[in-house]
């Protein structure tokens, strides 16, 4: 593999892609960490300089050891730091004083343990901003550049391919080893361990990688982001030119405990974190057992064209049902085929096949494997197919069968690999003896196409190769978080009272609805005669946060001085001493669809609006979903399409049929609304009201916070 | 393993379990079924007597060919049918003849095959039915007996274990043979491919293999059942003694369609054959990836006490944040260790240790294996404790770290075998070394503990184990399916009128809340008057199915002859000629929380019962679930807690707080109502309103089936 010379290195670049390395407490103790990464250097590629430092001299392995880092030779571009945590801080010191433009600090002891682990953490975030010198850690397990051979691991031997890992946790690294080696999947560009990422974090790392030639795919293990604005930027670039997968521990509560004690990572909200990262078109798997094999097909096959579908090959008639139920339960779609392609397959097949998708062959690959191949192209030559999944013994007849079978399945897997080619579509392979060597999915699996040994598996490598093609085919319609955004502060907030919060909406050109505010009971009158029409009145007060529970809302009034009088009697005797300005006078709202919109300041995220279903009832189920602010019409789109509240938006059982693309613009205004207001704390309108005509919130609340802001 | 002798046995027994095999058409040709069969037949222990038969005569494989069956030594146990699809029917009644107990029939293009095949699958029936031959088939890939050698389908090499398998699909067992090997999972007992079920069935394997004491579970691939009903009660009956564990095929539409094509089977609607599956205390899995691993687990380890929670120990902490995040999504719960234990796991794993479970022993463990016993001691004694799951490296330190552990770690898991029985509670390990070979792990497993290469697989099989404690502790108090219930037919079907139907549920002690019916204005004005609150008014007519469009119904009202008056002149006008018999008058009800309870005749399940939340909005969120009827007081309280209805009982947001035992009571007394009507089709009280203190059903919808019923 060559390397790309990409003019001058960035002091991030030559950290995380060194051609040179100081090993900073170097040992020549075989049970020692910095001897692993001695020897496995000097076992790999990596043809740069590699200096060991220690103050007892020697020699390391046949290297000699420098004695102090003042003795280093100016400008290596990486130092490993194997030291005792008090004494990393001034070690990074130093290394700038060399012209070393980073550390890999392996200690831990900082951020993850308490107070001493604290003050080390905030001595060593010093060091770092007076020094210049990148960190990565402290707390990792280190790097691994597999083309270069820079291994700062010491775990020898890692597979070569097109897959760059960056993990919060080492072990992470060895689970990804040892699926790449169970399910004989695409190996390994790079390796990074972020550790308690006190300097260098993901976005980073996403930055840099996906400008690497050499990286197909971007595979990510996340327990927490420290600033995740900045993360969502970094992966929204990356993911227009490199799939990024991520699997994102700490989800649940005790998991998130557990993160923060393994880390000291904030985990952000399980609803939240999933629509946003999406939202920058990561690719968010659930398992940790799919974050290889989905990184692997990602890096290997190409995506499904936006629109088209499956079609599953298979030959057996249960491996077909399985398969199309985890394509149902995955929402991807099965491609509806041409009459001529049925036609084909039946004439090809002969009757005991099933030629409506999936397709069950019947028995008639059993002796004649490269059937498989006039079913292929059938296939691939369908307008309406995207991909072929052959599912069941494919490639493996021969040793089922009849070992004479081997020369045809290879040469089947030859053909399949031109036909793919040839039409432009990828196909994907699962088979019962995946997991075992076997000729004809080698064949397969160097020209890129993917060989998995569950079903399941395949249909989840799949379900991203489709949602890569749609991303892919709408990206120019989608946020870049280009747009630098305030984050609240975490200190005091107020709540606005609730005609200024209507005002200020409705000067950011948000309908509020009719409404007026009355500070007696004789404007009061004059706007419910006004409006013609039963009215709600709600006190306007700030002591009183819940109205309805201080007496403070009428609903149904039709004579607004009685309703005037009564509230303000009633909130008095609730709350002696409330000042009480007034009230908000609207009318009652008309039959509608009760609707959720509100907004939060993430502390990792930044400005998220919320949207769902509204109404007590349905809140329970909690209906809702989540885009990082601002965005875009068609996200706004896709998030009515994402709850259940979209079913009930086309005239469900009478109800009113609510104009989509009014309901979407009415989204994408809140969210410019609330990205471009630094101190905006919370959002809510509950319910919104959505009719046939109009949309527009019932109720407004907005919480400012007082303290200055924090740009992202 | 030894054959437990159990007396006479039946022609069922002797066809699943044979001691002495026929095989018609059999081959000396090596590429065919027979003769694969007669291999492994001769491969195996099986000790019994082999007799090939075929016309042409000669020898296969040195056993003599007898040449007709007519000669065939009297009283064989079964015959393995390989002759074409149109001998088989003539075949099976010359079996009769020299009282073979069954027939295993390959033959495909029966129920599978159009019109054609239903002919010659009618002409099969008959011959069953005629000469008492039990048959499994056709369409079937065979069946294995593998501690007796019985091997009918001639893979060779099964490994023995305590699985037994039944599968709609020959594939599934090289599916459950592959995964067995990649995983290093216990064998299998048995093998039992039902294909078509033109007799032998789900619920006939269920019952043999439930009795056989070398069995440890049952794992079925099931993708349609013949009579569900009676598969329910062999199912409840075997899971108080054997964990079942089933795999459907054909959940979603497209995977309904290729089973059809496949096997001839109609699929259940996926949320009933869900609901009712479970409460027959079937453990479903929903990865085809999963049936081995689970069923494997179920067989060698001990439930989780019933009450008791996971300790998760892991060697790292981004392993120990990703396992709790997987039992958190299957809501199994962690334990809540005693102050004791956490403080003895301090002082055992030192201060980089986080010992809230999950726990991450920090490093305590990669130079001292050996602390793993003392870890899994501390936890197993907490009373809170029900099962440790390991997670990370376990007994491959010798393989990542020195090779001089090994013995430690072979030491150390003979420790955790001992320590598992002393506290009588089960373990489970995951290791990413769990696919190669490993020492320590083999001790494990020859002792029934499961190590397990996936921490999504590992905790699926932990709560597979949870699930089955549960069940255990009440099984006593669930269903037996052992009542015999009738199945309505899919003739003509008429409604009721609905005075008849409140009478009819009102008979059976449901509450039916107050009504009356009114047949002239009069009438109305005086039930209005009496009831003295607002009232709802509702047509009664024949003709008029839907009473809101037809302008039938009238709520909120309070003169009751005008609104008999107003809704007889619009039904008139909407509906010209219909018989108006009079309306239904009742007080409008007052606030309570929506639900809906339904009954349908399933035509596989029989009577099966609806419940979940009601109203328009919240049904299109579909939150529902079913159970075949009758049913029990406990099951009844799962069904509550399985819906989202179930958060808003409490007295959410200021709605009223239902009694869940009056609510189960209800749903109980609609169950033994519905099972005891054999002319009900459908049951509809939607909505059923749940106040402070009534039940009762706002409408009542009944549908009779007028033809004859079929007892199930």
């Amino acid at each position: 593999m060559t390397r790309v010379e990409q003019g001058v290195r960035t002091p991030l670049t030559r950290l995380l892609d060194p051609r040179s390395i100081a090993v900073i407490g170097a040992s020549a103790d075989p049970a020692k960490r910095s001897y692993h990464v001695i020897s496995a250097l000097l076992r790999s590629d990596f043809t740069g300089q590699i200096v060991p430092v220690n103050p007892r001299g020697g020699a390391v392995l046949g290297l000699p050891v420098t004695r102090d880092i003042a003795e280093l030779p100016y400008g290596l571009d990486v130092a490993l730091v194997a030291v005792p945590r008090d004494a990393v801080a001034g070690v990074v010191r130093q290394l700038a004083g060399r012209g070393i433009a980073g550390a890999v600090v392996l200690a831990n002891g900082f951020a993850d343990a308490g107070a001493a682990g604290a003050a080390l953490n905030a001595e060593l975030k010093d060091a770092i901003a007076e020094s210049g010198v990148r960190v990565v850690g402290p707390n990792t397990s280190g790097m691994i550049g597999v083309a270069s051979g820079a291994n700062l691991v010491g775990v020898p031997d890692i597979p070569l391919g097109p897959v760059a890992l960056v993990a919060q946790s080492g072990n992470m690294l060895l689970t990804f080893l040892a699926d790449l080696r169970m399910h004989r999947l695409p190996g390994l560009q790079s390796y990074i361990g972020l550790g308690n990422q006190i300097d260098v974090g993901y976005a980073d790392c996403v930055r840099e990688l996906a400008a690497r030639p050499d990286v197909g795919a971007i595979a990510l293990h996340v327990e927490g982001l420290k600033d995740g604005r900045s993360f969502l930027a970094a992966a929204a670039q990356a993911s227009r030119v490199r799939p990024v997968v991520l699997l994102r521990g700490g989800r649940s509560a005790a998991g998130a405990r557990a993160a923060l004690s393994h880390s000291g990572s904030l985990a952000a909200p399980d609803g939240v974190a999933r629509s946003v990262l999406a939202q920058a078109g990561i690719e968010l798997v659930e398992r940790s057992d799919e974050l290889a094999i989905v990184a692997g097909a990602l890096a290997t096959a190409a995506p499904i064209a936006a629109g088209l579908g499956v079609a599953v090959l298979s030959d057996g008639g249960g491996h077909a049902a399985l398969t199309a139920d985890a394509f149902a339960a995955r929402d991807v779609p099965l491609a509806a085929l041409a009459g001529h392609t049925t036609a084909g397959l039946a004439t090809l097949l002969g009757p005991t096949a099933a030629v409506a998708n999936p397709i069950d062959v019947g028995g008639a690959t059993d002796t004649h494997p490269e059937v498989f191949v006039d079913a292929a192209r059938l296939l691939l030559a369908d307008p309406a197919v995207g991909l072929v999944l052959i599912v069941g013994m494919y490639g493996a007849y021969h040793l089922r069968f009849d070992p004479r079978l081997q020369a045809i399945e290879d040469a089947t897997s030859d053909r399949l690999v031109e036909l793919s080619r040839e039409y432009g579509k990828p196909l994907v392979v699962h088979s019962l003896y995946a997991a075992g060597p076997c000729s004809s999915h080698d064949i397969l699996r160097a020209k890129g196409i993917p060989v998995v040994a569950s079903i399941d598996h395949a249909v989840r490598a799949v379900a991203a190769l489709h949602h890569r093609g749609e991303y892919l085919a709408s990206a120019t319609e989608r946020s870049t978080f280009a747009v630098s955004v305030a984050r609240a502060g975490s200190g005091a907030a107020r709540v606005l009272a609730e005609p200024a919060a209507r005002e200020l909406i409705e000067s950011a050109g948000i309908d509020a609805g009719e409404w007026v505010f009355a500070a007696t009971a004789a404007e009061a009158a004059a706007a419910v005669a006004r409006f013609g029409v039963p009215c709600a009145v709600k006190v306007v007060s700030p002591q009183i946060v819940h109205k309805s529970e201080a007496g403070g809302v009428r609903l149904n009034v039709t004579d607004g001085a009685e309703a005037f009088t009564a509230i303000v009697a009633r909130v008095r005797a609730a709350v002696p001493g409330a000042d009480i300005t007034g009230v908000v006078v609207s009318p009652m709202a008309g039959p509608g669809i009760e609707l959720l919109v509100g907004a939060t300041a993430d502390p990792i995220f930044g400005p998220v609006i919320a949207f769902g279903s509204g109404g007590v009832l349905v809140e329970a189920m909690r209906d809702v979903t989540f885009r990082a602010a601002p965005f875009t019409r068609l996200e706004a789109m896709e998030m009515i399409d994402e709850t259940a509240a979209s079913k009930l938006l086309d005239g469900y059982r009478g109800l009113p049929k609510i104009d989509r693309d009014r309901l979407a613009a009415f989204l994408v205004r809140i969210g410019d609304f609330v990205a471009s207001m630094p101190r905006l704390r919370e959002l809510d309108l509950n319910p919104v009201i959505a009719s046939a005509d109009v949309i527009f919130p019932v109720d407004v609340r907005i919480v400012l916070a007082d303290d200055s802001t924090k740009e992202m």
